[in-house]
């Protein structure tokens, strides 16, 4: 609850405007929308300056309709992460203007303007096999109102096709780096700019990778400074931090 | 062997009623009943006041039949856990009045009034991709004679959706608390109630998720009082504690 | 916030005996007593109807003193958990009536009576090297009120030592069950009563015991119902929760 | 190489029987046949004293009945495990008497009569879904020539369906105990004969079984003695060395 | 409880020799001897043919003593496995004629002549650094009264060192191979000799050998026939399974 | 090599005012500093905007004392992190302005002023256990030029806590979280923040925490958003992208 | 970027054939192709000695048969990796003398003689099963100019059958060798030869194999000497590493 | 058993100077040497070319003296790793010439000249603390006769550190790369050089590198060719396989 609502409340009460009843009613629902299958967090762009995002793993094309149906009463841009095209088609029916994404395996829904800031965002990646997640964090950036430039396939194996980017990667002012495999990259890219760097770690391996383990234990276990690490495969993650820290 | 067989038996040997190689076969099967492929345990009622359950998964269609059909010949509720349709459209041959719930992914058959008590048993879902295994802990606590409330989708990232549902939460006998991703919500549970708080992890996440590991680690590790934990995605185990405790 | 204290403040205001700054004031460090390195939760028997318990692990001796001198000014039972000797000898100079049970590695202070159920808890380990972690157990029962009953190396590689204590444990509210190695105990005494089992895997055993997984996976993964499981070695976490139950 | 062999081809040499080259040339394939894509072990038996057995997993069906062809050429019993249907059938085109068995997933052709020990091997389960792995052990074990008595789904959950078998069990000269979820029922077991245990832990289960490690590491910690484990579901392995035991 | 023993309380309760309070008053404490810290199994030679043993690892001093004074007013050769010289001290005080094998870790008190079978065990080791686990299984089958040949230091890496010793090998009843690293000296044992392999897998080596675990895997997944796999470091486990197939 | 020196460097050679030989030499021990045992990165302040921190752990008091001498030839502010009392008085020697913090293990040689940014960091621990890393990111974050807010012991089983922190937490500009067990902390400040979360594991905790793996695991899986995580204890990485992104 | 390229272009520079601008020009995008999706290392060849091979798990057949149309536009032999029918098709359209191995999930091109060496590369297989690992090893030493000769289902259960190729494989300049379950076969190997061994654990076998960990953690603590490891399943890095050993 | 040892031998038999029972017992001990507690491989050389190398770790320092003391009777070079100063002290007495290495943790005795390549091996670390593996593996290198150059502390974290030495590392013949944390310098290494690379990771750091095992699996599963992985800290083991490497 933030202080400003309570503050007004508080100050209801005491000018008897409001009841203590009425009171403890408007606090009981504050700020969520039950859907029967799903509480949303209504009070979240208050709160933390971002409207909710769709997870879309695990729930149905159905549920996925439903919460966008909901949200669409509203004039937040839309954004639901893990669908497949089942779901888009679902969506469709009731958000002709949706946008499905296959690589990113998102759909948005553009509604409103954002402020976008002068700085960018780099999303890099090691391989070719990386990209959906590193789409992912595009899209995700990009709906939230960044600007971001992609580095692709600039992999250990042959540094110097990062090199060959290095000027670019310097300006940006954070650094989305995606890795599978031994997970390698964002040690060399630490080292090289002084931004913070936001590791992705890929399932993109096989055999000791043990779907990212490998990459993310590297990632975590870096020794260059200013990385940290989200969850393997996590694209949407990456992108959104990448946007708060870039609007800072 | 519980105690009051183990008397009369004795007694009526003594009173020469009963042979020593009466008593000595009477002792020898004992509480069950051997279907070839199973060896049910009829004596589970009388020792744990609970009738014997069917656990699904690993078992033909034919053999959860065959289970029910003898269970049939008897009074008690019955519970499948883990089928799916096509094991329900096989019990329904012999069995018409089961109920089957895809959602918990259970068959019920009720065929005898339960004694209700007066407290309840809420069930708390992190997110509405839980819904499956709290469903399944419903259905549980529901076919042993317990009200249950449910309350949907108010995990950790948007706290105030619990603190909304605080005093229903409050109200209940014992809590139900079903979480994946990092399974943070028992803990926010159990340092706002003092009654038991039941936790279930999921395996609802992906990544370091590692199949529901770590919301398992996260629920046994937690730093609040008056948690413990059953085994990933099981439902059932967590409606049945809860049931015995309801019932205490 | 509890409902209450939340409603006479609202009143308060709304009467005018209290400001809307006040109000806010009162709210700002509601329940909580800072120490520097630690922050009290003196709010949490209101919430939860049990006191703070300290987890001396990780703590320096001057600091559990600390807390235990400020605890000192109020009245409830205090309660440390993993303390060893150099801890005790600090913490009596403050306080001489702290009891130290070394085998527990606990400190009491025993400062209230507490009303005791008529039902016990039964308290039963698989071997002599799993008494430390069952007997932190009694000590956080007996603490907050009630009876307990030990049942000694019943262990399942000679199963009838158990059956010997059969009808103790069928009499008891809720039991306790503390083994390491492979863990199968809590199974066989859930396979016998009808009443919740709080299963404590220990770290007892080598090799493939991998400092308590293997018996902590055993007990998740029980084909018995009414069992639940607490963190490994966590005799505190089932003796709370065991007197949760033994009281509802 | 066994020693008559060496002893009489050394005696041929010094007899002038056979030259230094030929001697050496007979060591160069001694006891293997190669198929190009597998090098059969026929000297097998007369090491181990058992024919080799097809393991079927990995292999194509033309390579299990081109491997069972050159077997046909000789007198033994041949078993194949972990073969499928389409197995089966390429295989009875060349030998028609083949003998397949769904539940156990075993090929097996009769082809010698094997001397039977008077004595018994008990393939017990905890569950019926572990009847697959049981029914593999059992197959291989009758192949090799034993008699092998079922006890059927006695789990520890109503450890009373064990104890009416019992005096069965305590006759058979090796006790074959095949059990997943956490694996206690060989501890069990081993608590109560004076039988070699051969513990088989099966992937029967969920969560945190992990494929079968919660019942393999609860067998690898059993506080009861004279038992020993082999791989998760390797009804085979087990099946084998309980003949080999049997037969001693 | 064994057979013979119920039918003769059965019987005398029949014949009135025996009132049912008195039988079951006989049935209570059968089998047992409590100690406080520990419930000696008085019952196991009845049941199991092998008296108890006395696992010295997480026991004081004091129990392993009060353990064995209680043992010595029975008439059985006594074994306790994971003591040090410190308990030893102890132990020779109300016992001298105790011996300690400090490499093997275990103290035996002989009492009794056992039976020994004609045939041999073979304890196998692959380096000099698995001799301890390798001592413990000799000195457990010794003192259950089996002759053992020790064959030392033979693994994999120089393997012409195993066929130097293969006719003694071929000659054992059972053979205990001891390896850490790897593990591998089962699989070459069991693909050499016709008599069950018992597999013990040690903690020795560093790295990617994770206490033991390299060589614990590589044993249950061993390509080879006939083998069985005991915990890491059991050396007491396979002793006494060896001893028991010698036995058979 | 970054691109103003690499111009320079051309610019000269085309001039005539560098020989090819002289260039090539120049390139060849660019930005580092040759100690024998280690190669210190001089170039890292002019290509990462930071100067090179000493890891203690692993390296002799003399190697770190070594380092520190080469470093006190240039001017910049001087951080060793894992070191102990030992380190520091060798370090004392050669540098009597070093200062030691016991709690976080650092020694710190303050000899520039660094620009300090007018918004601050938190540093917000869940238990007093965490204090050691939350005092290695405080120490880090102040030595490259932050201000820094403590907020000490909010962990979840007690979460009005941090409500009370609530408006000094939303008033930084990036967070650092530090918490054990299951790490739930950073989810609950995500969720109620609108600023990064950068959280560290600790391993306090035990059993299944397994050395801080239930709070890593927890973190990466976290259901809030705007969440990164470095490694395990690591207070050091997290003080330095608090720094990097507090001063963008 | 290798040293006669830098000479050559610093000397331009000097000799004023080159500007300063140009010369960075050059060094932006020296060595790499960027196709978009992929950045290709032109550069490898001239670093490394060998062209870029295309691993192609992850990648679409348009994104294949796109790499290898840039490539043909080049002189070198073309190799990729882990690709399926599907893949090959699409190649075909755009070089229709790509060459697909189903076995070894190939595709080639053979467009330049390689000079071979006389010494050659044995690729041994434990069992039938790894044959597909292998055979990926045997198309890479070939395609890279190398003679290889295959040693199949030798496996340590009948390790005489390694014995008879002996002489084969202690000719082999370097060993590859492929072995699941247990991962023995290297041990062997490197026990009998006097040349490098590369161990390839694969994901042959099943339970406690956990997809080929067994194998890898086997072969990494080998007892013998001169072994090391690739990822498991790596048929492509064992055959790429021997050609590069062979070739020295 | 090699081939002219065996030819001769059966030459001698067929020639009548050896009889048959003399061959056979000449076969039996051929090439060990029984110390009791260890079997020599001293057939070894003959077999590998290299004189079997003692580890001491797990050995007491009798049993390594014991070792070289035989040795001692023969002419090769001596090298015993993982031996610490108590161990010296005890081979010193016997062995005045023996060189201790304190950071190698090793043991030398030079006996004898062993031809040295022109070629040299390059030990690459990347931080200060790996410097006692990297020691091991240079030990072990020159005491089989190789040239060494050491390249120190160039880790990912400020990679031009590693090209200001690249033209040594072109130059080297194979390449041993040694680093802990997240073990990415192999990647970069293998992708700059035409030459095999061994790389070693060590258990230095903390957290979730898991005592290695995060250079461990980073190193299996690098994206760069050419890379093979010896055990965690496996410093003999690499020098011996890039000795093996190195003489071809």
């Amino acid at each position: 609850m933030n202080q400003e609502y309570l503050t007004k409340l508080l100050s209801e009460v005491r000018e008897g405007k409001l009841t203590v009843d009425h009171a403890l009613e408007r606090l009981k629902d504050f700020g969520t929308k039950d859907l029967g299958f799903a509480t949303i967090d209504t009070h979240r762009e208050l709160r933390t300056g971002y409207p909710e995002v769709i997870f879309g793993q695990g729930k149905t094309p159905d549920q996925v309709a439903g919460i966008i149906e909901f949200m669409l009463t509203r004039e937040n841009n839309i954004l639901a992460t893990r669908v497949n095209e089942e779901v888009y088609l679902k969506v469709k029916e009731i958000c002709p203007e949706a946008v499905f994404n296959p690589l990113a395996r998102t759909i948005t829904v553009k509604r409103a303007e954002t402020s976008m800031p002068k700085t960018f965002i780099s999303v890099i990646t090691a391989g070719t096999s990386d990209l959906p997640v590193a789409e992912e964090a595009v899209v995700t950036a990009e709906i939230f109102g960044n600007r971001v430039e992609r580095v692709v396939d600039v992999g250990v194996a042959g540094i110097h096709r990062l090199y060959n980017k290095l000027s670019l990667v310097r300006q940006a002012r954070v650094n989305v780096v995606v890795a599978g495999m031994e997970g390698a990259l964002p040690s060399i890219v630490g080292g090289l700019v002084d931004k913070p760097v936001i590791a992705v770690p890929t399932s993109v391996g096989y055999g000791a990778n043990f779907s990212g383990l490998s990459a993310l234990l590297g990632m975590l276990t870096s020794c260059a400074s200013g990385i940290s690490v989200v969850n393997i495969d996590n694209g949407f993650g990456a992108g959104f931090l990448a946007s708060m820290i870039n609007k800072l």
